[in-house]
């Protein structure tokens, strides 16, 4: 009848994250027999005022970092988004990846009550974790990896759904 | 420590789904501002091959009526995707969520281990209720309500994240 917070959060991101990077690879196949060059898909967007793809791979794996840390009660990491290439890119994912592997499911113990306090607007507002995850980090997460994924398409690189959903 | 199948499939939905009859409104407000005809919105796509705005709305209802209906073990309803029009779609919206507000938080006991079993590929695949939610249910449904916001984004519409997110 239940799941776990953990369940709900680590193990979702690092799959999505892990769709994510299979697509890269068959983003590079694709590039290497069309001689196109990876760097034109990092700075794509689908409007002017948008964020481009690597902002979008910056962000979702901001979010998997930052939801699962902040649902543990770990520390926080900083990441600078400084990834101009796509190379780049592929390492900020399996840096991501790689960090949440080292959490474990029982520092989610009581992470659907505690209070997540995030900036909204230069106001503090307060969460409880499972309200966090649901609303805010879930959907979050799943714009960025998605709008990525959109960008790729639009931009004609020939991947389909299952390879989104892995 | 763990949230309930309920909590995490229905009330999403039903937010998300709330969130873009939203971003409809604000649609209907641009249009009549711009002198747009609302059904250029209705056709557009990120790609030639890809399913356009009718269809991410449509498959978005879909998969929020058929996630909740299998996960509760309810006979799932099956609508025709005949929806030509804006306000159609429109309607569309608001049948998932007055489908979803019929489904009682009870009805989720034992969805994490209930069988859920789907066609893919013309074989039937066999799921539990859990991972048929985290892997499946929710990353297809996110999937569809942000290409379709990311399609009203491409054609100049002036929303924001905020309006995704509720």
């Amino acid at each position: 009848m239940t799941l776990s917070m953990y369940s709900a959060s680590v193990p979702v991101f690092t799959r999505m994250l892990k769709n994510l990077l299979a697509i890269f690879d068959k983003a590079e196949a694709h590039a290497a027999a069309n001689n196109i060059d990876l760097q034109t898909y990092v700075g794509s967007r689908l409007a002017d005022d948008m964020i481009p793809f690597s902002g979008q791979i910056q962000i979702a794996t901001d979010g998997a970092k930052g939801v699962s840390a902040r649902l543990a009660g770990q520390p926080l990491p900083s990441w600078p988004d400084d990834e101009v290439t796509w190379a780049e890119l592929r390492a900020r994912l399996q840096k991501a990846i790689d960090y949440l592997a080292t959490l474990s499911p029982e520092a989610f113990t009581g992470a659907d009550t505690r209070t997540v306090t995030l900036k909204i607007g230069g106001n503090d507002v307060e969460f409880d974790g499972e309200t966090y995850l649901l609303n805010r980090g879930l959907p979050n997460f799943y714009f960025h990896v998605t709008t990525a994924y959109d960008i790729l398409r639009h931009k004609g690189l020939p991947i389909g759904k299952k390879d989104y959903l892995g």
